[in-house]
């Protein structure tokens, strides 16, 4: 049977719901339960690894009676897979639910299969309903399934003849106000904010997503790289998250580490050694550049080196977006085929 | 009398037979001589220093008979300044003209009060019918005139982290064919086009402006700046103007000598170290940045030292366009106020 119009409201309230549990190892996922009828008998969302799946959060404020018969929509599809909870299919078989509606396939290999464990006990089941709303919701979950690490956005400003800061290495408002308001705004959509020791020894930074002077709801947890001690008294201790020291320079390292932490996208925010560094490695998804209309010289260089000897081997990248902002002007761009990890 | 349709029309064919005159030392100026009834009697232009003014070049086409009681649209004030050629208001008081339609005054001490002249004379005086485009016409003259010296725009390509080239010399090709065909069209728009010996020794430039293979039908001189002598079979040798050879690091020398050599704009094409001496000297006034979606590092810069030691001083500009030329940006700016010779 076609999904219904209620069906469809139903999807839309789960990927709403999905967004109440956290980014981080395990994706966001919502679910519906409606009666035959159409009514909505429960809701419910995964809070994080270790707690129950969506459709078994809402089961669980029903009784056997209520879910008999019942329509179960969900986000993602419910998974096969015995890990700390059981699998997701086997459960709302046993509930006595008659239909599934969701919308993406389990991307998961030990997961997957749960639609056909449910087509076999006899379950009406339809799938990609709003699929291209709920890959966006956790695009940056199935990445990291994919990539075995975050996603990665390196942010520098610079004058427009590349410097980060004058000869005597000020730098205070390069840019105008517009482009440091875009700055918080990115950084709260990011997992992580990631500076080296430099920064923090020479600019001490709070390293929080600000609105103005209020901190923004969501904050990226900050993370420093360096062997360089870090003074007791750095802001970055007083940030709302603790944050983590990784004493290497071996970026793929620290990448694996931050995604089996759960991180999906980190905000490279530099200084100049790290977000070359981070560019020569090929590990730049998005390089986000301000540019500020001046004029400085000398050798404080907003990039280092980045492993570029001839022009055939230049970073090529793809403008998606040139963004004016003020009197700066910003390049959202990606690397053209970027050599991963050479 | 208010300025009627027929000398409107008439100052329209002026401004055009001005441009038919060299860019030089002295400034376009055209002429049309009507006859009382409005019928074109002659037209005139000015050919360049020591040649007559355009309203004299027009009278000369005329008897005496016919330029009595006539009408002179005139693109700019008639002089009164009795150099190479005598007086123009003089020469056309005693050709017997009876009014006289002018777009622009007369900016020279020594030559103005021309009008002035006329009317003590008795002929009927119009002044600033289509000013505007006579003043854009001849802008560049008129900066020559106010600054002494001609107007400067310095052009230089980089990637977007703000490198001339990859670490071993190599930039072919940085930017794309439109960047590259932009240049060239700005190339003969200006009178002179400008490097630095480095740029000489380096790649052996042409210099010339081209469309495709082919030469433009306007072509800049080209200037060399440096001490370091310039091989004899040298490529800037075989440009259709012979080359200007500055032994010098003296840029305002440079410029005060083009200035009287009726140069009104040059383009400076680098390299680094010129393009830099240009801008720490002040005497940019136009910037145009040719920004390719490449990211390089490395010590090749595009702008070396420009005498900013704290950010304070940093050059800010005004970006008048950004300009997309395939997958390139131009940035067009001007300083704000320029610190000029400083
Ligand atoms: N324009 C901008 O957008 C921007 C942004 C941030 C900072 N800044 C400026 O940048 C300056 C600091 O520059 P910086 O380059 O020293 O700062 P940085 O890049 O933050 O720190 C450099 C340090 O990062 C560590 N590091 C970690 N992984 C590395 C790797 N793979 N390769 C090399 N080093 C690695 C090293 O620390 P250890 O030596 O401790 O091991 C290195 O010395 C400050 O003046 C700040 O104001 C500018
Ligand atoms: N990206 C671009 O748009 C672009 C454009 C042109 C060239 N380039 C590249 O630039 C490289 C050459 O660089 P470059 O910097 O050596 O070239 P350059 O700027 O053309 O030449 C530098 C020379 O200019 C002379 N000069 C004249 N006035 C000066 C002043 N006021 N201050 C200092 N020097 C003055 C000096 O010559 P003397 O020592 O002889 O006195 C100096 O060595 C080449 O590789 C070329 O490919 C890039």
């Amino acid at each position: 049977m076609a999904v219904t119009e209620i069906e469809r409201d139903a999807m839309r309230r789960a990927l709403s719901l999905a967004t109440r549990g956290p980014r981080g190892l395990n994706p966001q996922v919502g679910a519906v339960i409606l009666s035959p009828a159409g009514e909505i008998l429960a809701e419910g969302w995964h809070r994080g690894a270790g707690t129950p799946h969506a459709e078994v959060d809402a089961l669980s404020k029903l009784t056997p009676d209520a879910t008999r018969g019942a329509i179960a929509v969900v986000t993602l599809e419910p998974c096969n897979h015995t890990g700390r909870t059981g699998p997701c299919a086997q459960a709302l078989i046993d509930a006595g639910v008659a239909r599934v509606v969701y919308a993406l396939d389990d991307p998961g290999d030990q997961s997957s299969g749960g639609s056909d464990r449910l087509r076999a006990a006899g379950v009406d089941v339809v799938a990609g309903e709003q699929s291209e709303q709920a890959h966006e919701l956790i695009a940056d979950w199935l990445t990291v399934q994919q990539r075995g690490r975050p996603h990665v956005t390196v942010k520098w400003a610079q004058s427009l003849d590349g410097r980060a800061a004058a000869s005597d290495g000020t730098s205070q408002w390069i840019t105008g106000p517009d482009a440091r308001a875009d700055v918080h705004r990115r950084r709260a959509e990011a997992d992580a904010i990631v500076v080296g020791t430099g920064t923090v020894l020479a600019d001490d930074p709070a390293l929080t997503a600000r609105d103005g002077e209020a901190l923004r709801p969501q904050q990226p947890v900050p993370v420093v790289i360096g062997a360089r001690p870090i003074p007791a008294d750095a802001a970055v201790h007083r940030h709302p998250h603790s944050p983590l020291f990784y004493d290497t320079h071996d970026l793929a390292e620290v990448l694996t580490d931050l995604g089996e932490r759960g991180v999906q996208r980190i905000f490279v925010e530099g200084g100049p050694t790290l977000a070359s560094a981070f560019i020569a490695a090929g590990f730049a998804d998005t390089v986000l550049a301000y540019i500020a209309p001046v004029l400085l010289g000398g050798d404080r260089l907003a990039l280092t080196d980045i492993g570029v000897a001839t022009i055939g081997d230049a970073r090529r990248l793809q403008v998606d977006e040139w963004v004016p902002l003020g009197a700066d002007l910003l390049a959202i761009a990606h690397p053209v085929s970027p050599p991963e990890g050479s």
